[in-house]
């Protein structure tokens, strides 16, 4: 009996990064506030605040709840068709609700708030970079990509030009990106 | 004489956009507000509204007036180096004020609206992606890089690695990154 608040604290938690996502996804960027979610979720503001700072601080944990390893690469043994389907699964999830609207949220935010941008790189963009990483280096170990290169870079390269298109232009991520893109990989690496 | 009340206007608008650019740099983002520009540059908040219907028509403008053709690439014959002299000379320039903290702010209103999206891609970074594609395609021409390769979406990778480090993250674009890119560029298309 002695977790019960503590599940039920828990359990609050959970219900108020949801509402927060929700509101996020309805409103948009521009309608998102504490009082909205507050006002959603039958809370008080100083609920909320009590736990979480700001706005931003909140948003982090409401997109770690529903970012998952569903995005994490598959290995099949062929580098390009897994970094492929990987691109063309994780872009759509990225883009679209519950993730899309709280994500490019948190991303305006932070470009006024360095501490913010270290945060969202330390916990999101961080484990996309080292997740792709981890997928070319096994590549590399089975011959499937040249050895002896330093592919830290690279895997910063596949990651950042696509939340380039994304964040920056109204072009899609879509198959002729992709491939385009593992084109140039595979000319510089592949074996 | 006639051309006399054109050209008040002119410097007006020089005025307005230039005090923009003061305010973002001083202030910040987070104070950054038509009031604050009006207020600093002597004018109602009507005369601002008239012409620019909201901050970011403004910030577009301040940021066209200081975007200079200074950061275009050099052509000395050879593709490596053109290219990271123009990478390390344009990073900082786009960084730091006046156009660091305008741009950023852009940047950021653009994540919650599309259109201003459209068009910060169109009157800057698509200015950016041409006149990549323009010099390694000369490069190309040239013999430096192999031919029958369509360069367009390549173009993309060098100016989206970059915009992503410095918008993403709190590493810096410096000559360790700019190397390490160029490095996987000339791997897949140097001669």
């Amino acid at each position: 009996m002695t977790d019960e608040p503590r599940r039920r604290g828990a359990a609050r938690t959970d219900e108020l990064l949801r509402v927060t996502l929700e509101t996020a996804a309805e409103v948009g960027y521009a309608g998102l506030n504490v009082e909205a979610v507050a006002r959603r979720a039958g809370v008080g503001k100083h609920t909320i605040y009590r736990r979480w700072p700001t706005m931003a601080a909140l948003l982090l944990d409401a997109l770690s709840r529903v970012w998952t390893t569903d995005l994490d690469y598959h290995d099949t043994g062929d580098i390009r068709a897994d970094l492929r389907e990987q691109f063309l699964r994780s872009a759509p999830a990225l883009a679209a609700p519950p993730i899309g609207p709280v994500y490019r949220a948190v991303i305006a935010e932070a470009q006024a708030d360095e501490a913010l941008r270290a945060t969202l790189h330390d916990r999101f963009l961080r484990t996309v970079e080292e997740s792709t990483l981890a997928r070319i280096k096994r590549a590399q170990e089975a011959g499937e990509l040249v050895s002896g290169v330093d592919l830290t870079f690279p895997a910063e390269v596949l990651c950042g030009t696509l939340y380039y298109r994304h964040l920056l232009s109204t072009r899609a991520v879509d198959e002729t990106a992709v491939d385009a893109l593992l084109d140039m990989f595979m000319a510089a690496y592949g074996t």
